[in-house]
């Protein structure tokens, strides 16, 4: 079997000057990064703003497993199959971080026949948009500290300084740290720490702004420390928020790329999924919408996660409604789900699938909940058994799911049809009736309490006494109105990794909450969150090379 | 007067694809970053290996004052001129790094109408090559600590590591940290230190590196640590020179931009010019070369660093011996030599003048050493009076020094001419009779000697006791061979920066050695090496912004 580089490095990619004019955009509307990459400029998309938009297709799926989902992979398969039947489509995906690719196998750009290109370029550094984040987050670091050094005019307390230094890599050695040591001339010596560069919210906030002028505000609105009165000392207050936004004057504008099967696709922007929202760019979303008459796009980890963040913070602008959501689940997960372990996923267990089935149908319940019409996507694997798929699509049948098998892995849009046709069909019939799980004037709690409620299943909320005081605080900063981002295990439904299925009759823990004024939302952490992976055993980075031609190898 | 920003956004720049068509590429001769910037393809350099070499051009300059020399304006003045003159010319340049550019007002890609363009993203994050450096350094260091943490196989002592982090700003807090905190799950705690990008050995390997098979090669060789038995451990032994190599595919491609008066620029890495040898890359310069039948290119810092380092490190390659040396002197700084203070430099003082003169001398006296022809560059301001400008005439003609006035500020190319003129006709008439100042052949005491005393102008050279040991260490890992970097300040001839003007019967002591094996040099130390700046009490950073249209403002 060929692996995903290999496919990848096999197809023959069309010029993207060619995949734009599709689009109707022209060469003046770019700017090239190589022959297979663009940047769309911002005059451009301030042109497309008169455009109709069209229907957005969010992609999301079931609590993850370590069997795997593909979600991205029917992402790029869904957008294809849409292509192949003359649907002028655009995809808009999440790029990658630099961190998992040194650290274990498996890219970030789709798989086998259902890839996004150049894969090897947009694993690495693809056009720099996140290095730009990186130097961003660490240009405001050196600043705040250089400003105590200088003298501190906003009163800093620097035991108070919440802004942590960045890179974009697994490098658990950084995750505490002890800085400016060596002596006055060397700086004042605190407590700090480095996030993965997708997790600063530098990344959240690119991710969430309209246009480079409400990047600016956003900047400028992020805390980065309390003072010594405890109040909030903000990027505005250090006066640099017009530096840092020159830092990120190109990584703002979306880039374009294609699949293997030249469908266009956006790729720009990948929060972190817990501390942050999880998608792509508003940005990215918003054009691909202006472009395409369809728009297939995906949210990070499970649909409790990924997609009640899409639904309840990012899409707080009608031009990103999704219209109708795809589940994405594999049988194995399901197995998984009803109780079977990783090493025994090859054997047919039509009872764990109908157990693990029960996560499946909460998710089903949960966009029921934003009024969105859904089909269920089995990505089909090949331990897949007849039965199980034909009991698999009973269930759904049964409690009338729209279901399609889709096996674009092997077969790339040829094997998305079912699923398009589908997708499509709901999308004549229905009529859009979406709606938020909350509205931004009820209480934090209230928030909370809802998403615990309806899209986990939790029967209450429990906060802990730092995170009721912190409530209080906030409510005082005029940060109350903010919608939640909950930090959450994407293994269960519940904070409890190890509930698998569709866990009943628990509760939620509020640990903490972790404001992001910036990006706009309240991060409620209900455990301990790692924003800093570390590298395995043996890191993917001993087997990378290059030849002698300067092609990647060993990459996946 | 306009700012060197006003006048590089004024300017109207010709696509990258007619500057490079003129020099006999195609469009698949390049990686197109926007319309402005390109990367030229490895196929197209090895494809360029059979042309003749065009003659190559060293800008140097007397030792740097806060004066300033205008080293770089004067590299792309020339360029501009020796175009005008139908000469078919290249400039290869070094590329900026940001710290710099956020801390301290002021551009390093020339100034005033001696410019290259697009100024802003030279300056700014330009084709990504500095990060995927920074990156590069970053996951080798990650790789360390992840390599002591999973069982430490190489044996690595953590208290001799001399593998750093870097960052690409200014940023003094990082200069000594301690990382590894917060228990067993977050690495082995140790004492750590980040360089600034551009003093990390993967900029000087870059930057040596003939391909990207050299590179590899290269990368292998760095030492990273010492083992429990006090012998290197190098990137070869933690079998991570692929991965490095596959983050710097795209960075090893030379970069090619144009001046305000259309001359192509090649500008590609930016080693320091202490710690390590401060030119463009070999591949810059000898792609410039194969282009070109000129190429001017410039060293860091004065003569007695820069250049020294370009003809002992950097031309032990046949393609890239320079064939004339410019040195570039001002009358201010000149006057600086002479005792003059900053602030009195307005003030016509030709005695002060004629005494620091004797600085300009002895870098004269240098060159000859290397058996090159030399043309001085008085390069003109607006407070140098014609009395001024006279006397120094006349005293480089006693001393049979040629010298032309230049005025590219001011002038552009125009205002090179006459300096053009003067390279233009000793080059037709000297053969070329480039020599090294030392075999690779003699004792490492041996190669720093004739340093001090040919080019310095010292009488004996001095070492501590940890570098004599160094000595004996080195010898015995097979390193005696290898060139020397002398790592001193850019201020003096000699090691104390208050020595002006041209001191004699000094000594110079070696404090310390610091191998730089990749590279393939080992830098001698002569007294505390700054590797890491720090950001002043207004940083520049406070002025810069973006338009509406996302133009830079405020950059320079």
């Amino acid at each position: 079997m060929k692996s995903d580089i290999e496919i990848a490095q096999q197809a023959v990619m069309k010029p993207i000057i060619h995949i734009a004019e599709r689009l109707g955009l022209s060469e003046d509307d770019l700017e090239l990064y190589g022959k297979y990459k663009a940047k769309i400029t911002a005059s451009t998309l301030n042109k497309l703003k008169k455009n109709k938009s069209g229907k957005l297709i969010l992609v999301t799926a079931i609590n993850p497993t370590p069997a795997g989902e593909g979600k991205s992979t029917v992402t790029v398969g869904l957008g294809d199959a849409l292509n192949k039947l003359q649907r002028k489509t655009v995809i808009a995906m999440r790029e990658p971080s630099l961190g998992p690719t040194m650290g274990i196998k498996g890219g970030a750009a789709g798989g086998g026949k259902a890839q996004v290109l150049p894969m090897e370029d947009i694993n690495l550094h693809f056009t720099g948009d996140l290095h730009a984040i990186t130097t961003a987050n660490n240009a405001l670091a050196a600043l705040v500290d250089n400003h105590i050094h200088q003298g501190n005019e906003c009163r800093i307390d620097q035991r108070r300084i919440v802004w942590k230094r960045a890179v974009d890599l697994n490098d658990r050695a950084l995750r505490k740290v002890v800085i400016g040591l060596g002596g006055p001339l060397q700086g004042v010596p605190r407590e700090d720490g480095f996030d993965i560069t997708v997790a600063s919210e530098i990344m959240a906030v690119l991710c969430l702004a309209a246009d480079i002028k409400d990047l600016k505000v956003r900047l400028a609105r992020m805390v980065v420390a309390y003072n010594v009165d405890r109040e909030p000392v903000t990027v505005g207050d250090l006066k640099v928020e017009g530096a840092l936004t020159l830092l990120l004057k190109d990584a703002i504008k979306p880039n374009l790329v294609q699949t293997i099967e030249h469908s266009p696709a956006i790729i720009h922007g990948g929060p972190f999924a817990n501390i942050a929202h999880g998608c792509n760019s508003v940005i990215a979303t918003a054009a691909a919408a202006k472009l395409g008459d369809y728009v297939v796009t995906e949210a990070g980890f499970g649909a409790d996660l990924g997609a009640e963040k899409f639904l309840n913070i990012k899409a707080r602008n009608k031009e990103i409604d999704p219209e109708i959501v795809v589940i994405v689940a594999t049988i194995r997960a399901l197995k998984m789900h009803g109780g079977v372990a990783k090493k025994e996923l090859g054997v047919e267990n039509i009872e764990a699938l109908r157990a693990g089935f029960a996560n499946l149908q909460k998710h089903v319940d949960s966009i029921k909940e934003f009024g969105l019409p859904f089909v269920v996507a089995i990505n089909k694997f090949v331990t897949d058994t007849e039965l199980e798929i034909s009991v698999l699509k009973e269930l759904c049948e049964q409690a009338q799911i729209p279901v399609a098998l889709t096996e674009v892995w092997e077969k790339g849009g040829n094997g998305g049809i079912e699923l398009a046709q589908k997708v499509l069909a709901i999308l004549e019939k229905k009529e859009q009736r979406f709606q938020h799980l909350y509205s931004l004037n009820t209480t934090i709690e209230e928030k909370v309490h809802a998403i615990a409620t309806k899209i986990y299943g939790a029967n209450r909320v429990e906060y802990s006494s730092k995170a009721k005081k912190q409530i209080a605080d906030f409510e005082k900063y005029g940060w109350g109105h903010l919608p939640i981002c909950m930090a959450k295990t994407q293994y269960s439904l519940s904070d409890d990794p190890s509930l698998i299925g569709r866990p009943e009759g628990f509760s939620i823990t509020i640990r903490e909450f972790k404001p992001s004024i910036g990006a706009g939302f309240l991060v409620a952490l209900t455990g301990e969150v790692m924003t800093m992976p570390g590298l395995p055993k043996t890191p993917a980075a001993l087997n990378m090379d290059v030849d002698e031609d300067g092609k990647a190898v060993g990459l996946f």
